[in-house]
């Protein structure tokens, strides 16, 4: 059903046989009465070459004209590629266009787009190598959350968006109505809305997760979260997805135990499926990301007491913002210390 | 780590060996000295008999007075039961008391709660039999749906929850505001408001997924949704998680090779993987559920043009309450008809 993913003819690379594929254009290029076509359809980060010759039908009319971003379906036979950078590629046999593009308006073209300048386009964005990257691995990672928790036993339960609760006031609540601005007055604004009282947009599913944990054991959530606070940190956006897992029956060592696996499986994952992505990420965006990965992924967590940390940053010497004093709460700063530093060494 | 879940007890049953097991107390019975737990875990709908005896040094302090709902830690041993209706059952050598409960405050009881009865104490609920299996189905068939995908090539895209697109205008948004009722006011009442605008919850991921469709051939989304219609129907409710699928490159043959499959999947998931689950909702819900499901799972799906649906509806003879007419659109009874009956017979 359908065309052959260039994933997998990549991974299985079947020589001699008949495939057809379907993407989109990343380049062309011309030579001696043929043409080289990059084409990529986002299942892996590699596009395949593809060499259009003049006898195919509309070589002329449409293949020559072809620009960046044009999508084509295309039949042909796999062969072995005379050009280094690549095991194969596909003599077409013919070439649909299903939709050109024009070069004067079609905003991506083969160069290196700046971020700022992808965010104005974002029906487009998913088409280049870093946020079609992006979208794989996240993609991986997502399924991964939910084998880790599946193989350990945990039932996901599905925790409510809309909420009157702020869990343990874990952050600023949107609050969500069903009325116009002007029918929200009087003393009980929110009396006639949708759900007669005020309701908002969930900050955590822990309170909900706690409840199926004292009833099935170990349970996860993993969902969308919200928090209205305008933070323009790393910390968190006003929406994004989060892993929230609870266990009954379970003490401190056992949470540890969890969550150094689940980090670990994660980091292992990643490594092992989207190795490609994560060598574009390490080459233009983040500098030694896979060693980091690795040292994640194989070097034992270390664990220490509380006590045992205000030891460590004491004896560190270091001039923090923030006081180190046993009975006051660790900063980030000093939890950075700890994680990047001290325990590294 | 932690303690052994009942369903891998019960499907391994390890006669002879030592257990620990954590679960909540459904049912406590004494004869002959002896005392007879039924104790459950939630990771399945059977419990697990657990024998406690006068040698436990809390036996006439604790063990005696333990009452449905009470969460227990029991060591012990797995020895063949005497009794029928259960293979095993545990020789218990320690029980801790983790938390009583008091059955002149605690709702639960050995008998059968009216669901009207559960809403009322939606803390409580999971811990029933019928509460219980929907979490544990739940979860196994939104696993399924993700290794459906997974398998077929299609990546998961997280979508917004708050959007100001309405998509196409599938159902009323309800409103997202950081401001409280008396700031919304004016002219432009959310100019000042978190986005500036106005902003709501999603109606679908649809248009986030076709672009992602339009880079990476084959997606889907899988979170919540939202409806503000107060509709009482067993359509929708105003919060619900849907599964979208969306592909490049596919026509109609395609859409529904994929949607029948999937359906099929979920069904034999749902038969394979929650058996016990299903007899109960067989037994006590839905009678000749399971019958239905191994036909959608066993029997080809039926396709058939418009044409021929409206040829079939003349046919039927039958009174419908909306005019059947080549032009005109299938309403619901149209459609049951086709599904319920003409595909049956």
């Amino acid at each position: 059903m359908g065309p052959t993913r260039v994933v997998d003819i990549l991974r299985d690379q079947p020589v001699g046989r008949p495939v057809t594929i379907s993407g989109w254009l990343r380049t062309r290029r011309d030579s001696g009465g043929l043409s080289f076509l990059e084409v990529n359809d986002g299942s892996c980060l590699a596009s395949l070459q593809v060499i259009a010759d003049t006898t195919l039908a509309n070589y002329d009319g449409e293949i020559r004209k072809l620009a960046t971003g044009a999508a084509l379906r295309i039949q042909g036979q796999l062969v072995a590629s005379p050009a280094s950078g690549q095991a194969v590629e596909v003599q077409a046999s013919a070439i649909t266009v299903l939709g050109p593009a024009d070069p004067a308006t079609y905003p991506l073209q083969k160069k290196r787009h700046s971020f700022e300048f992808l965010r104005s386009i974002t029906h487009l964005r998913s088409r280049t190598n870093a946020l079609g990257a992006v979208a794989r691995v996240r993609s991986a990672l997502s399924f991964a959350v939910h084998r880790f928790f599946h193989e350990q036993g945990f039932l996901q339960v599905h925790t409510p968006v809309i909420t009157t609760s702020d869990c343990e006031g874990a952050g600023e609540m949107f609050t969500v109505t069903a009325l116009e601005p002007a029918a929200l007055q009087g003393p009980d604004p929110f009396g006639a809305d949708f759900f007669g009282r005020r309701a908002g947009l969930t900050v955590s599913g822990q309170l909900q997760a706690e409840i199926f944990a004292l009833s099935h054991g170990r349970v996860y959530t993993f969902g969308p979260t919200f928090r209205a606070e305008n933070s323009n940190t790393s910390r968190h956006l006003a929406e994004f997805w989060m892993v929230e897992p609870e266990m009954a029956f379970c003490d401190l060592a056992g949470d540890m135990q969890v969550a150094e696996g689940f980090i670990r499986f994660l980091v292992e994952t990643a490594l092992e499926e989207c190795s490609e992505d994560l060598e574009l990420f390490d080459r233009f965006v983040s500098k030694g990301l896979i060693d980091r990965l690795v040292q994640v992924r194989d070097r034992p967590f270390v664990r220490l007491t509380y006590t045992e940390a205000v030891a460590e940053l004491e004896r560190s010497g270091r001039d923090f913002a923030f006081p180190v004093r046993w009975g006051l709460d660790l900063q980030a700063e000093h939890e950075r210390f700890l994680a990047e530093e001290a325990a590294r060494a």
